[in-house]
């Protein structure tokens, strides 16, 4: 992360491009909101401070669960829980492949979606004064790795100074609790968002982004999204587009006795990843003319994730495949970018001596196919999140930084695909994706308040006592 | 093959080396055997030819057992019942690795044999005279790999012409048939061996040789042993000596996103791979001063058989575990080219810029650990076979050649530490190993002819009729 740390200017102009939208057009109209006391900020401020502890608890709850892909359930019926508790609409979404199979949001299916769903939790007050806003946090999880390797047991969250450890601590359980634990705040100061607020739990974040495509695809929009992913407290200017692929390589199998006969799988295999590794340099190179990536180190940033090849130990490996992904840039149309990475494998192929001896690797997609996207800088929304974060933080704290981030994001469907003002910000995490992933919990607690004063801010508030007084007046409906 | 296909020399003396000999030294001290006589040799002959369809037969159904390691218990019962058929004396002989563990044929095992077990036939005359014979085979196979690549199912053996396709139709099922089959038509011809004669089919010799070593072990020795590997109707000089490794390289994951923060294990394993061709560059550089081998092209052959490494698409790998061989030379203590496969590999690593961003790298023994052996030109038992070879060929065929395979075969448990003399000599065949292995039919007749008379000339035979008066004299026991 640190590579990509620097700020980014906050040079005026969208350069946000919707590939495609098949989502109703927001209502900009918004009502009038009036500004936030500071009563009821300070009150907000203090309600996180008294639920801090209890926050933290529904964190390692949420980590003690192993959501990995398709693993989802028992972390989901938990948000499931804790949503209902509050009183909030719950809706569980399964994904439906038909339904947004057709949408350009959707990403590569590669498994059922029969054990996965994601919880949306709904408020609507009962009479709606100001912008609608949708918190949004995956529960999936990436693997541990060898648990050995860790300080702590990656499913067994521990807390150690001012940090929690475990997998999915800071990617981005942290960020779901924030989400919550913030809104609670705001009605533990005795007040109530006057425009619906919906938490959107969803899955497939780290492979696909189709839990976030079904949410937007069953038309759960809003006038702002807000993502908790660990970004160190900073605010996502821009994402990369992604593609994930996988590749097969065939060889020719042999004896060890006669290895001259037989083409290694893996060999070729290792010699088309070198050659990838010219088209994440071009790709790279293309950051000069793209606004805001202008600096960033690898925004292209091949990776091969995994592989596995050959079948004995003693025979020339027949077959070899690899998964990884590639980056490229807020908006490229990431079929053009699919359609690029397809001929260059098979030219990379043709041209070399050793894959000439082996059919053409076999390029499939297998996980997300999206654009990026960027938040255009000097939107009201961006502008109501910088107001929260200064007054979260003390008073000698920087103001609120923009960077790029070099990856996919669930936020550049809500903004892509809707045109909906995509804000990414949340806690300082370290190790996401690694060993000893672990959350700060006092950059935590500043963000869970920047949420709450954010909400607040945007949607509106009035005070509970007023609210009860509209809904019994039948004013809501 | 090919490369390897030339004929070496037959310079006098012994090149084999007796690492250690824990078995009882063997009788050398021959009872005379009276020549075969022509009509004994012809009736053989025509044994072979009669009962060839039910060799193919029976080779068949030993190819549609699916005998990879673990699971060789149902091709084994069906060489049990057709041992027991034929009268031998059966033994199904479990794999004690208690008892072989400290013998120097015992290579590391790092799986349960409960299931997988040698079957030893044997055949004892009742008046003994000449010199006794085991003939070894090995059932079990290596994977297929992917079998929509092979032209005809690999486990459904198929004739085509002159071959038999099918997985171990060649590497060894021909040769184990063409033992059976031998011993059968010379008591087809109304003959019995006047020496002992054990049929040896055993397991593991693709990963471990455990299962020759324990027929070893077990005293199951004799005055030569014949394998009917398949060697394209040449005779086995010398083989090379065999080392097989898992290395285990750990890296440091992350996050696409920092991808400048983490090591890739794949990355850093294959980086050590391609130091690891240097090793195999200086071992095969030592061929010039090894008898046999200076023509040999690649002795060494470093093979990478299976690599498997990652955890995540999106993750960078923290870990890659790869799988291969190496080979060196007859006389070369094994256990001395281990810890010049280690020392190797702790240098190499610590010499590389990424290598040095990861843990040393783990070097586990995870198959056969086993000097290679030679076939002392000028033996008895030699002679013999090439006799045998010559008269069961067209007058006008080229005479027995021998030549160096530069890989790990049975014949070196039993040359190396019980200095038994052990001929390789076996049908022709192509892609072992590989996609579309396949037999030879009319070379697999050749062979079981040239190993019936072999046998008939090397143990000696007296006719049933003989055999039938000394066994009611009572004369044998």
């Amino acid at each position: 992360m640190e590579s990509l740390d620097a700020p980014v200017a906050h040079t005026p102009g969208s350069h946000t491009k919707a590939l495609a939208l098949t989502t109703p057009v927001l209502n900009n109209d918004f009502s009038p909101v009036s500004p936030l006391s500071e009563a009821d900020r300070e009150r907000i401020l203090a309600a996180v401070d008294t639920a801090f502890d209890a926050q933290v608890r529904f964190l390692s709850d949420l980590v003690r669960c192993v959501s990995l892909r398709g693993q989802e359930a028992e972390v989901q019926a938990l948000v499931e829980a804790a949503l209902l508790e509050r009183g909030y609409d719950v809706d569980r979404q399964m994904i439906d492949t038909a339904l947004i199979g057709q949408h350009p949001a959707f990403s590569p299916a590669t498994v059922s979606y029969e054990d996965s769903w994601n919880v949306i939790g709904i408020h609507s007050p009962a009479a709606v004064q100001g912008r609608s806003l949708i918190l949004n946090a995956h529960v999936d999880i990436v693997p541990a790795g060898d648990p050995k390797r860790w300080q702590y047991p990656p499913f067994q969250p521990t807390r150690d100074g001012e940090w929690l450890y475990g997998r999915g601590s800071g990617d981005m359980k942290a960020g779901l609790s924030a989400a919550i634990f913030a809104l609670d705040a705001i009605r533990a100061a005795g007040l109530e968002l006057t425009a619906p607020v919906q938490i959107h739990s969803v899955v497939e974040e780290e492979i696909t982004g189709n839990g976030a495509a079904m949410a937007l695809v069953s038309n759960k929009v809003a006038d702002a999204v807000l993502i908790p992913e660990p970004t160190d407290e900073k605010l996502v200017r821009a994402n990369s587009g992604v593609i994930k692929f996988a590749i097969t390589v065939h060889g020719t199998p042999a004896h060890p006795r006669e290895v001259s006969g037989g083409v290694s799988a893996l060999d070729a295999a290792v010699r088309l990843i070198d050659r990838l590794r010219q088209l994440e340099t071009r790709w790279n190179e293309e950051r000069t003319t793209k606004p805001f990536f202008d600096d960033v180190d690898n925004p292209a940033a091949l990776t091969i994730g995994t592989i596995n090849g050959g079948e004995w130990i003693a025979s020339v490996p027949s077959c070899c495949r690899f998964e990884g992904r590639i980056g490229f840039y807020p908006g490229d149309d990431p079929q053009e970018r699919v359609k690029e990475f397809e001929a260059f494998v098979a030219t990379a192929a043709a041209g070399d001596p050793l894959l000439q001896r082996c059919p053409t690797p076999i390029v499939e997609w297998v996980g997300v196919v999206h654009a990026g996207y960027t938040l255009a800088p000097g939107s009201e929304a961006e502008a109501v999140l910088s107001k929260a974060h200064a007054t979260a933080n003390s008073p000698d704290a920087p103001p609120l930084q923009a960077y790029v981030m070099a990856c996919y994001l669930d936020a550049a469907v809500y903004s892509v695909h809707a045109g909906i003002p995509s804000l990414v910000y949340g806690p300082i995490a370290e190790n996401i994706h690694a060993i000893d992933e672990r959350v700060s919990l006092p950059s935590l607690r500043r963000v869970t308040k920047a949420i709450a004063l954010f909400a607040a801010s945007w949607c509106g508030v009035r005070t509970v006592r007023d609210a009860l007084q509209i809904s019994a007046a039948g004013l809501g409906t």
